[in-house]
């Protein structure tokens, strides 16, 4: 026991900037925390789930006919096809034609992951060692890590959010598009939540083509930004129609309510079928040599929502439900700070939708919130809109209108902050 | 859509050997598969499930206060602690000392990668880029390729059974590690399947120390050799009371009966608790990379029959019944092959114990099986020993007979070779 360890250089790794971790140390009965990753439910702060998902946990295991044999490394295919379906659209040319097909993850980063592997393994564009990857500036800590660690060293950032302005900025998003690479790798991060419009999508899509971007995307909460799950795919179902390959990462945490179940889906988009298989035997393997398979319940029970027109219909009431709450949520915030006559415009707040909203404040206004008020956010202004109910509403508007009204402007610049 | 693929230069991945993906193919009503990787029942060709943990599965639902929450990247305290405490004994220095601890995984595989990867980022004996790898001979192409995968270049061979002599063979084993490189990891898959007893364990330990050899377990069925708990877990145990510094991959798969879970353990044993801090910040960094967090469902179950002592009574004996049915099929097929005087001795069937058996065929007499009576098998003769059952034994029997009979002797060297 005297010899010395052999992993003595191994350091401390940094630890992540979560909210939550912070939150939770507070002893303070006031604190609120902005940054969970979760939809909390209204009345209490317990993970929303819809009814249907909560009935078929209760029936999954009185089935005798399923049993818990290992699935295969692509996983479930009733889960892959329909969650496909859900996004790509039942119709989609590309699936007629056998040129899509779905790859069941470990949750939504696994599926990141296992496609930011791939492409760095396989996707040589200009017959570079690797190619540069376009990451939105806000997801650089987070998703844009994830290719990092995969072993991409040319990682760039893009921008579709004017955080001074509060609102799109397509022109910026198109500029910097333009001026991408040839056969860079953009990663779009939650189209649904970003706010462009299908016209602005579709400059978009020209400016990718014209210089070759390989577009990967990564739709986290299909149906709760529009509350119309079509809608929130149409940017991907472009993509396809204009012919691109591509890769789409699907998360199924939130619109499940099955965080913990780690539901995933890799959706890859080529050429033809031939490619398509190849692409997954490749796949495939770096599966055996990582996880083996994926794991079972969540995507069973998606699998039966998503083939019953009836548990289909009830599921998307419950999204519904919530995309409500959310909308409602927005309304009386901005109401609130109107009446309290917090400086600046609080549109954007009603102009976005989804889960995920820039809110628009400061990273000194962040830190006086975090400071003087017990409320945690992401240091870029970032907040889970569902982290706001009816008990502390009030608490979280005057809180943003006197860090609002305390700080100064001086440096706008601090919002664009790499969150590492 | 006429333009060329960007994957055209992906190739078709070579797929795994796995026996049961050509006997799913056989439209023989004769067909057997010995080589599942799970443990079926003996009436019919489903899963073993203990009762006990169908019954939690049943619970687990309706249990309100269980939300769906992430869970940390390190998972589920209860489960890794109760996992940890059952391989390395609750009363290890180690664990008093708090410097060992477990990681929630995706599986066994999921436990083994995340260690690969682990030692191929952070160790480096003898300043090396990355150390040499050891691999059990008949190992190489599924788990070693783990290690290939994670970036390892000098990956070798050992052997602890000799297949001529059908016995294990401890001097060839001393043999390789005392000629092995300084610093190299070798990697003990299944300790308590190889037939070493614990003074044969002790030399083991013995040479590695005196190499400084780093040890990497992998507990594939822990109970499911002997019957015994901690009869299986003397090896590991072992090797932690000499003072090594190790990794070891903790599988539920078997024992539980939920392979499609996939829930693991990846347990670090170190010097001291802040070395177990810094490797664990390390091993967390990794993980929010790739799969975020563990799935939950399968590690809850574990936990609560773990921590609950009629629960984990009732478990144990659920093991010993199947342990018993292992050891009872083993002496059926020995006893048939007296009977028909099938040539060689067969002692080794009864003498090995656990799930998989080396039976001790040549791979000539695998083919035959394959090719003339319809039975598939790991090349290297291993088989599930709970994929006979009194359906199929006397045709088992028969077959490996007429195998032995038919064909001749001449190419033993062909039962070593690599499984890729």
């Amino acid at each position: 026991m005297e010899t010395l360890s052999v992993f003595l250089d191994v350091p401390l790794a940094k630890a992540t900037d979560i909210p939550l971790d912070v939150y939770r140390l507070d002893p303070s009965p006031q604190k609120v925390c902005l940054g969970n990753a979760g939809c909390q439910t209204d009345d209490a702060e317990i993970i929303w789930i819809p009814p249907v998902v909560q009935r078929i946990l209760l029936q999954i295991p009185q089935d005798p006919t399923l049993d818990h044999e290992y699935l295969p490394e692509l996983g479930m295919v009733e889960f892959t096809k329909a969650a496909m379906e859900l996004v790509i659209g039942k119709n989609s040319r590309a699936l007629l034609e056998n040129r899509a097909g779905g790859v069941h993850t470990i949750g939504g980063t696994g599926a990141v992951w296992i496609g930011a592997e791939f492409l760095r393994r396989w996707y040589k564009p200009r017959d570079l060692t690797s190619a540069t990857v376009y990451i939105e500036i806000s997801q650089l800590g987070s998703l844009g890590s994830i290719f990092k660690y995969a072993g991409f060293t040319d990682i760039r950032t893009y921008h579709y959010w004017d955080p001074i302005k509060l609102a799109v900025d397509t022109e910026g998003f198109l500029k910097e598009l333009q001026d991408a690479p040839e056969g860079s790798v953009v990663f779009i991060h939650a189209p649904e939540e970003t706010g462009l419009a299908p016209e602005q999508w579709g400059k978009v899509a020209a400016a990718m083509k014209e210089r070759r971007l390989f577009p990967f995307f990564d739709i986290a909460a299909q149906g709760l930004a529009s509350g119309n799950l079509d809608r929130d795919a149409w940017a991907l179902r472009h993509f396809v129609d204009e012919g691109f390959e591509l890769l789409c990462a699907q998360s199924f945490s939130k619109i499940f309510g099955l965080y913990d179940e780690r539901v995933g889906n890799l959706i890859v988009v080529t050429k033809n079928n031939e490619m398509l298989i190849r692409i997954h035997s490749q796949i495939a393997k770096q599966i055996t040599m990582t996880w083996l398979g994926p794991t079972s319940l969540g995507g069973r029970v998606i699998a039966m929502v998503l083939t019953s027109p009836a548990l289909l219909y009830e599921w998307k009431q419950s999204l519904r439900t919530l995309v409500k709450r959310i909308m409602l949520i927005r309304e009386k915030l901005k109401e609130k700070l109107r009446i309290l006559g917090t400086p600046g415009s609080w549109e954007h707040l009603t102009e976005q939708s989804g889960v995920y909203s820039f809110i628009g404040l400061l990273s000194s206004q962040v830190k006086y919130l975090e400071k003087h008020k017990h409320i945690y956010l992401l240091p870029n202004g970032q907040i889970n809109i569902c982290s706001i109910n009816s008990k502390n509403l009030e608490y979280v508007a005057q809180s943003i209108h006197e860090a609002v009204v305390a700080t100064t402007l001086q440096d706008h610049s601090h919002s664009m902050e790499k969150v590492d």
